[in-house]
């Protein structure tokens, strides 16, 4: 049973941002910008790195619902995010993701654990500053995000298929566009 | 030296923001309305929290200009910030704060953490739902912001004066006018 009394129904985040629909703005904006948008870095890959953090960090719902969204970007490709979250070193992706990833593990732990050789070895295999950048970016957001889902025991059902339509529609969609299922208009404004 | 080429000359996360000004616009955001905006919740005691959280994660420029935010909402009372990092339970500060910062150090450590008998104290101590909801996703939040400060090796100069100064300012303008000095006017606009 979730901690505060959120609106019933809505799973993970989705109940805590529309009991705050002022916070789910910026929030849902920023998931707009690091995943979604056009990016070098491809929707997929960007996916993989939240869905990552998110298995490091033990956040069901969170890896359960950027997991989906990372296979459908990826051709509905489930396998390469299993594998992603297990050993990602075997994982059929390529070097630059597994430097990115290797960046994005350690933020995951803390910040300072980020070292001038994991950055070196990232352009070595092609990483631009942009793209080191969001990396660190999407890797801190999602120890907030799991952190948001979890400190407030959100309602987080085992459901692979809701997953699973869910992220076929987000893909498509994006964040900003989805939140408008369960916020107020005037949460969109900001 | 920073992991990336960030602009020289700001501080911790300013040239982060500097470097990314589309990721900026909502992390402005967030922060106006989670520490800055009307709350029943002052000022001064969420800044508390995000300067209790970046201090247990070793953030010493978000420790250091949230602290300086926090004394200069608390009318210059340094001390209390300094007792609040330390052992918050011997801090002036009202035993709701003292729940909500049981809690905050939960979320830190990962948001599963917080149990239902830390809820309980806090509304015990007059906490409500909305309060207990800001304190978790301010903590969550810090965990995002100290991580991404720190995952970039940003320069932050150890320097009293410089981060009391920009408290004073910050604390009285608020996030989003304060990053008008370092973005460009399309960043305030989302």
């Amino acid at each position: 049973m979730p901690h505060i009394a959120l609106p019933e129904g809505l799973q993970g985040i989705r109940a805590a941002m529309a009991f705050r629909p002022e916070t789910a703005g910026p929030l849902n904006q920023l998931a707009e910008i690091l995943l979604h948008a056009p990016n070098s870095l491809s929707p997929g890959e960007r996916e993989l790195i939240a869905t990552y953090v998110s298995a490091q960090n033990d956040c069901y719902f969170c890896q359960s619902i950027h997991g989906a969204i990372a296979a459908a970007s990826l051709g509905d490709d489930e396998a390469v995010v299993r594998q992603v979250k297990t050993d990602f070193m075997q994982a059929r992706v390529s070097s630059k993701l597994k430097a990115l990833l290797t960046i994005a593990g350690k933020v995951q732990r803390g910040g300072k654990y980020v070292t001038t050789e994991d950055v070196a070895d990232a352009r070595q295999a092609g990483a631009t500053d942009m793209e080191i950048h969001d990396t660190v970016l999407i890797a801190a957001a999602f120890c907030m995000f799991n952190r948001y889902v979890d400190g407030l025991a959100t309602w987080q059902p085992v459901n692979d298929e809701l997953y699973r339509e869910r992220g076929k529609k987000v893909a498509r969609e994006g964040y900003v566009a989805m939140s408008r299922e369960y916020l107020p208009e005037e949460a969109h404004a900001g």
